[in-house]
This record gives C-alpha cells, structure tokens and sequence, in this order.
C-alpha cells in the first residue's frame, strides 16, 4: 500500500474507535487556570497531504490553546531572522530533564539546551521583541498565512489567567536575564511569551499551518518568513529530538514522526513529503504530553506501516 | 534527482575532496592505549543502497575498532531476546549529559536513561551474560552473518589494554550493581563490555550490517537474531535520539540520519529503504565523535538534498 | 593568658598592622549598584567583651550596608515567632553549594537547605511579613534595640537600586512561590528581604547586637522578641554550620567561631561567654566573603589562642 | 553549676534512663553482613574528662566495629605527614549530601568534598599507602597509643566482608583514580579503607582516644605521629562542620560539640578542655547515625548545659 493510495479518512476513523476507551484516562493540565476549563474528553484529527487533501474527524474543527506548539512558529520565525547565528543563543540537543527544569540553566551559564524548553522559547520571544518592530502583530501575521485562517488570535484572557501563576516560568525568566541571556524588561519577555502560547486554533489550521514543514520542497515564504528546504529540515530535526519534553525518545519510539506537543493537549507532526497531522485531546500524561493524541499518532504511523524511520 | 539515479561514486569523490582540508583537526582518542596507535588521518566511506549497490572510497576496507558502533548489535540481540521488557532495564531518552554521565545513573537509581550510554550498554551486556549459553560466540556470529564476513573478529589486546585504564567504565558498573541493576559479577560485565567494543570491522563491513536496519521490510534473521520489520524501525528511532552522546541533535541538525558514532572514528548510518553508510577516520571533535566523518555524513546528504526529514 | 587579662586594643592594632598589606587585594561587590561607591580600603573592626569593654579600632564608627548579616536578625525574629516549627519551613544544614544556587532548590522541592542561603531568608521574609502587624517597624525596632542605637535604619535607596538588578533573587524568589514554600506576593516578600538586607551598622553596633547571642547566660529579650539561652545556643550552631556561603568549612577551620558574613563586607561573630566582634572591609574573595576581614578573625584567635575548639 | 563539680557518672544514669525507651528504634546497618549480626539494643558511654577522670555506663566496654570513626585517626595521621598542603588533595567544606554522593565528586572534577566523606578518605587511604612503609601496621600502632590498648586490633573478616558488597565505594575508588585523585592501585586503596574502618574498639579506648583532641593544650605525639595544638582545633573544627554526613547541621544545632560518628553505631565527641566522650548503640536513623547515641549526646549538653556554643 503507497501514500497515495492510503485511505486516511477510514484510518482516522479506525484510530477514534481505537482511542476511545482512552477517554478519562490522564489530567487536564490544572495549574493554567483557563485551561481546565476545557471540556476534558474532546477529541479531534485532521490529516494534509501534501497533494492537498484534508482528512477530518470529531472536533477537528474546535479551537483550543496551542501553548507550546507554538515555539515551532517562533523558531521559524526566528530562523529566518537570524539565520544560523541563531544557535549562539540558544542549543539545540534535547535537555534529558523536564521542560522547566532550571537545573540545567545553572550548569550551562543560562543557554537553554534547546528552543523547546520554555527557558528557550524565552529567548526566542526576546528575539522577536528586540527584531520586530510589533512583535505581536507581525507573529500573528505570520501564524494567519501560514494555517490561512485570518481568524485565529490570541486569547489575552488566558495569557493574563496564566501570568497569574507563571512563577516557573518567572523564575527561568529572571535566571536568564542574570545569566544576560535576555536584553528585554523580563516581565515584557514573560508576557509575550505567554501570549504567544495563548493562540487557538484548531486541528484542521494547525494541520495545515504544519504542511509547509512536511512539505520542504515547497518556497516557505510567510508574511516576511522566509526559510530555505535545508532550514525547513532543520527544524524538523530539531522537532524530532526536543518536541516532547522528556518523552522525545518514547515519541520518536512509538510515532517515529517529528513533532510538537502542547500543554493544551494538542500535538501537530509531520511526515516528510507525505502528510501533516493535528490531534488533540485535553487529558495529559504524566510527562505533559495527550493521551489519546500519544495513541492516535503511534495508530497512525502503525496503521499506515509509515514513518521516518 | 532520485536516489535511483544518484551517481553515488562521484558523490564519495567529492565529499573526500571536501573533508581531506581537515585532516588533522581534531584528537585521537587516546584514553585507549591501542587505539592511540592507529594512523590519525585515514579516512574510508562506504555506501549500500538496498538494490545491492556498493560504493567505497579511500581506506574503506581498512578494519578500525568500533567500539561503540557495536551497541548498535548489542541492542539488536537483546531487543530479540527480551522485547519490549527490555525497556524496564534501561531507559529510551536521550541523556542530555555527556556520554560517560555518573550524575544521571545517582539522580534516576541506576536505570541508564538509554542503551547507547555507557551504563546503558553495560546492563545490555549483563542482560547478554545471563540469556545466552557462549555469549561471546553467540555474538561474533550475530555480527559476522550480520556483516558476511567470517575473518570480522575481537581484538582482545585491545579490550585488556582498555580495562587498565577503565576507571569510569568500572565506576559505573560498580554503581549499577549497587542499584541492583546488573546481575553478573561487575568485572565480568565490564570485560564482556569491552570485548564488544574491541571489534574491528572496516566501512564496507559495517555498512553491510547496518543495511538490514535501512532495509527494515526485509526480514530480519540473522544467526538466530531476529527482529521484526516495526522493532527495526523502532531501533533506528533510538538510534536518532540517543546515538551521538550529547551531540545527538547536532547530527540530527546537521545530517539527518539514525546512526551511531564511536571513539574509534567509525560512524555507521541509515537512510531507511535507501542505503546504509558508514564512514572512519580516528580524529575526533570535542564531544567525541570523528571530525572528519560528521563532516562527510553532512555533506553526504546536503549534497543528495536527502534526510530523514 | 586568660580571656580576662587580654589586651585586646593592643591585639587589635597588631591585627591591623598585619592585614593592612592586603589593601587592594580582592573586588567589592558591584552587582549592587549602590554599593560599588564605597571606598574600597576602609577597615573597621570592634571587640565588645561579655564584662561589658569595648574595643575599637580605624573605620568601626562608619556605617555600612551590612547585607546578609541581617539574616541573624530575621532568623531570632522567626524563632521567637514560631519556636522549633520553623524548621518545618526551611532547612539547617549547610548548603555544599554556592549561596545563590537554585539546583538545591529544585531537588530539595522548594525547602531551602538553611536560613542563611538567600532562598532561606526569602522564607524568612515571607514568615515575618504574615506574622507581623508591622513587619518594617518591628524589625527596625529589634535590631535598633538589639544594637542600643535608635539611629539605626534601613537605606531604601540601597534596596530599590538592587531591585532593579536582583535577577537571581527574583528567580529564587518564584521558584519559592512555585513550590509553595512562601505564602505572600513574591514581589513583597523580595522587597521586604532586600530592605532588611539594607541596613547600615558599624562595628560598634553589630558588636553589639552580637553580644546579645554570645552572652548566652543573659536573658534575650529586645522589642519583644525573646529566646531562651538553649535557643540562642542553637541560632551560634547554625551560624557555625551555614554562616559563610560555601566557606563555612574554611572560616571553621581557619576561625573556629560562629558568624555571618555579609557582601557588604561586614562579618559578626562570637566567643560565646567571652565577646563578640565585628569587623568590615569592603574588598571581598571569590567566594563573597571580606578579604580583610577573614584574615582579621583569623589572626584574632590564632592571636589569642582561643576558639570554641 | 561548673564542668569541675559536674557528677558526670549521674548524669550518664540519667541519659540511659532517657533513651532506654528508644530500644527498637532505627536499623542495624545491614548492608555490612558482618555489622548486621551485632546485638541491635546494646548500648554503651563513657566520658573522659582532661582531668583523668573515667565515667563508664552499661555496654562500655564492649567493642564493636569504629567504621567511619576510623576517618579522624587517618586524617590525624595524613595531617601529621602533609600538614596544610593536604587540602590540595581534599577539600573540607561541609558535603550538604548524602556520604556517599557521586555526584558531587563529577561536578568538582575529582577532589572530594572533605576529609569524611568516603571519597575524601579513600584519598587518605592513598596517602597513607604512598607515604608509609608499612600503612597496616603504623596506623595500627598509632591508634593503640592514642586510645592506650595494645589489643585494639583490625577485624579482617569485617573487611572481607564488606569488599564483598563495597559497589558504591568501588564505584568512588574508581572514579577517584579515573580523575587522578589517587596514586596507588585502586583495589589496594579500598582494601587498606575497609581494613582502618573495620577496627574495633570499645567506648572506653575511643573516649580515650579522643581526649586527645578535647585536650589540645597536651602535646599531641603518638606512635611518630605529631601535631601542633593548632592543628588539633582546625582538625575539631572539621570534625564539627563534617563529622555527620548530611546531618551536620542537625548534630551541630543539637548536640553542639564536634564529633564523628560510624554506621557501626559508634560516635565520638569532644568538649574542648572540657572532656571527651564515646557513645555506642548499634541502630541508625535514616541518616546513618546512631539513634540512642544522637539522643544521648544531645541530652549530655542539654543536662550540663554546656556546648562549644
């Protein structure tokens, strides 16, 4: 059976029936406020080909807050700003540790091991804040073209519930801005990043706004982002090893596709020259990464036979 | 260009051409007395493709000390004796530290966060002693059906020389039999540890035997030693995430192929249902890995706009 | 020579004469902005004895920022207030690390290892700040009474100027809060920690104040904070243990008396039934603590040949 | 009430009424076969005042295995040998972790913390074997002067016993070496550790013993082995920031005299000019150190009222 031929549509409904025993199984991430608010049990898929076809199912179609898969955006964005230089900021080897681990900030002189961590999306949102000049308008801008939804949009309600209790996430901001990792205010650095991680979307947008990754062959050119094939496939690397946390080994395991999680419960990946694919489903497991959106993936690259490896 | 059209001899030529300027940039590691002696600026490269072909250039057919390339096939066998079990013994992350890490095995009890670390291969090695009848036997003949050559062998100079200086190596295993984490007697473990590390095999050998992981629709059975086609892929992932030390995402960044590196200069990569590669030479980088060879694998698939991702 | 018969003006003049060469050895703390003014070379140094003499030598009437040496204030405040409960909510034993690792930290769940680490005193702050009406007025009119000198007083020019750069302490700070370890508002409690850290004694007075903990046998009771003699032995222990950063173990070895230093370069420490002394330099070693003022302790009971050992 | 009308024999009644309802409380260190053996509910004190005097109570005659206490004889010694330019082979701040921590020797490149760890007295050990020509015997002789019993021998059994089992300390040994901490070979080292750890001696002969340090003000000279009074308090003022593993502090705060305790459930304490005084009870708290002899010695200071502080 070649992708082309692959029936997407029955293998994503084969995959919902398979998950969905899953359901009540893990913990809605509680510390942000306006996110455990969200119905626990909603599960959504969609699938992009490469030759355009769109595969959805369930709530595929309901937008939910992105958190961290939205440092993929910030990379690119930065990427193409910096170009390689960007890598003297910032690492790029997966960190061994949790994703708000300060441990390894105070043994490396406050170089984040990579721009997944938060303390590395940190850096990537001082960058933006110190290269654009409305960082805001010109990120979002940017996320818009790139899902083509002129709808998506921050949601400032749940940046400010977030900020409320971010004190990690102040704590690494601090830690960088004494290791001069960071030139911004920290608490602009903080409430940026926090916005940025409060985008909603929906599967079906982040499927597609991933498609320009999978698809690298293709001109990446956003809004002013400009990425060339190789740093597309750069940052799919960089996908693969440091998406998931301290679960990248165990993704790359079962899934065997580069990839992003989120908080929120969502996670976008990407088949190289084949498909992008956005799940997403509210309950965690104990790393911070879905349940069912963990299953519904290693389904897939089983099911299909398919993966980078 | 398609990999089928790909002139793959020329493309030898020119990475050597392109590499031979950095002959004598780097140290040969000469913490091993033995290998302190080879010739510091050989270079060999060799290429199987899964239609059969065979490329080689320069020292190709020179045999070198794998050392740690040889975890590779020690994961193999113990993936097939013990299956996804083996993976409460030892961990599938990337380590985040450098390869040789006490701090990792004291903060997480003795569980080796990945097989490709030290500890990790060392509680392979006691899972090794414990299944097999003449582990030493059953191993040479894994890795010579593996590689279709009889003459590969130990050399057990190599492996005495090594243990006079293993002080580390001998740190660690005392540690993992304090957690109870190996069962064997620690000097045995260590000997049977370095004795796999002391194969010589040359590129065109190791790039033979790492074609049955490109090639993971093929049936895999070699010597008794049998995988199925997703456990194959499944090693690969590891081989991804854990196979460069602490310089994995920089491979993955830079080259993007599973593989796995060691002190001897040897790297043996996949480019799964395109080809095998493996490439020597003894200077090696900071981190441990051979300078010239990274080099040679990065322009490998820059060259054919061809990665994993 | 007994205590009784010293001489301790004329060894207090010998101490100056030998430590006067090292004028220019070490580098004042200029991370606080306000305190890279002071002039660099001044020295001051106090002896007051339990009979009641005192005994001054060159810079002991001028007032400096005495730093951490305020946290010997907070900690008598917080165990008159919460007895031996408070070691619920931080630590006594020593760090092993440098004073301002957030490591420990995290390891340890948020419970700082001692209360003269900055995470310690930060708690120390927050149980001040919901156990008091006052906080502010009740410290000021502790320490004043302690030191019998109404003019005593916080600069709070000093304390807003390391606000503006307390990066490192603002991330300990949150990391705190994060773990629940402090009740009130971080940016509370951080103020109100580097307010008390802003008071400025001399000699004279932190003699003084100091008396009060080597005199045991006397009844500890000023502004209505109160010990009893077993309490005030245990504070003497746990400036012994934690009192200089991670050169505990080395003012021990070379001093053998409990203390706390301060990067204002002021030192106070006792012979408990004996005397207090104070001493003040500004240039300071790598580890934080007064040049000068070791080696003046150093020479005091090398001098005397006396210590608690 | 002062030290000379102190009747220490009562006090010593009262302190074994006070912990005899501790029987039972805390575990024999049984990761010693030979220690686990040892009748868990013995109990033995004595103190020696500098005056001559000998107070006795219960088990204090009886010997058990010194163990770590063993570490102040083999400091003494290396003091003796290399006075202060021993430090450069060890360090002598307070560990802030666990006796037997890897970690930190990784972080600090080999040279352990202190002289009490086990790391910084396998490093004595080395000493003691590269500067002796017969390390057994002169240490031997030098510890029956000290405690004035020619029959205080080794138990050589003890120390076979424990080679058995000494994983971790086999792990540390190697590490040591591997960081070139240490000349000799790395079996002999641990060997000639476990052998000095495995004397036996009674509460009597370590009072005894240990009368010595207390008394600082004697010549110290025993068996060729010298030291300055000054050296003796610098080598109490390590005793009392190092002597109790991770519960330095603890001891320090409630005990407040300077000691060194051993898993065979011994520890030894000095009142400097005072007395003296060895206790003995074989179970351990989590910590490692004696529950009835913590208890004791804490009410021994709490009854006279008297401590360094």
């Amino acid at each position: 059976m070649t992708s082309d031929s692959m029936d997407y549509q029955k293998i994503l409904e084969g995959i919902y029936s398979a998950v969905e025993p899953l359901k009540g199984v893990g913990k809605v991430a509680d510390y942000i406020p306006a996110l455990a608010l969200v119905a626990p049990d909603k599960f959504g898929m969609c699938i992009n080909t490469i030759d355009g076809d769109v595969y959805l199912i369930n709530d595929a179609c309901e937008r939910f807050s992105i958190q961290s898969i939205s440092k993929v955006f910030t990379l690119a964005m930065c990427l193409s700003l910096k170009g390689e230089a960007l890598w003297n900021r910032v690492g790029k080897e997966p960190s061994g540790t949790a994703f708000n681990s300060l441990v390894q900030l105070e043994v490396e002189n406050g170089i984040p091991r990579n721009p997944f961590m938060n303390a590395g999306a940190l850096v990537l949102a001082d960058i933006l804040l110190t290269s654009l000049e409305d960082p805001e308008q010109e990120f979002l801008a940017f996320v818009r073209e790139l899902c083509g939804s002129e709808s998506v949009d921050y949601n400032r309600e749940v940046a400010l519930s977030e900020r409320k209790c971010a004190y990690l996430n102040a704590a690494i901001v601090n830690m960088l801005k004494y290791h001069k990792t960071i030139e911004c205010d920290v608490e602009r650095v903080l409430q940026f990043y926090l916005l940025t991680c409060s985008l909603e979307m929906n599967c079906k947008e982040l499927a597609q706004a991933f498609l320009a990754f999978a698809n690298h062959k293709k001109t990446f050119s956003y809004a002013g982002v400009s990425l060339t094939s190789s740093q597309v496939k750069r940052m799919n690397a960089v996908m693969q090893t440091c998406g998931f946390y301290d679960e990248a080994g165990e993704f790359s395991y079962l899934v065997g596709l580069p990839g992003k999680s989120g908080v929120g419960g969502g996670i976008a990946a990407i088949y190289p020259l084949r498909y992008s694919v956005a799940v997403w489903s509210p309950r965690l497991n104990a790393k911070g990464n879905s349940v069912m959106g963990m299953k519904a993936l290693e389904l897939l690259t089983t099911e299909t036979a398919e993966s980078i490896f």
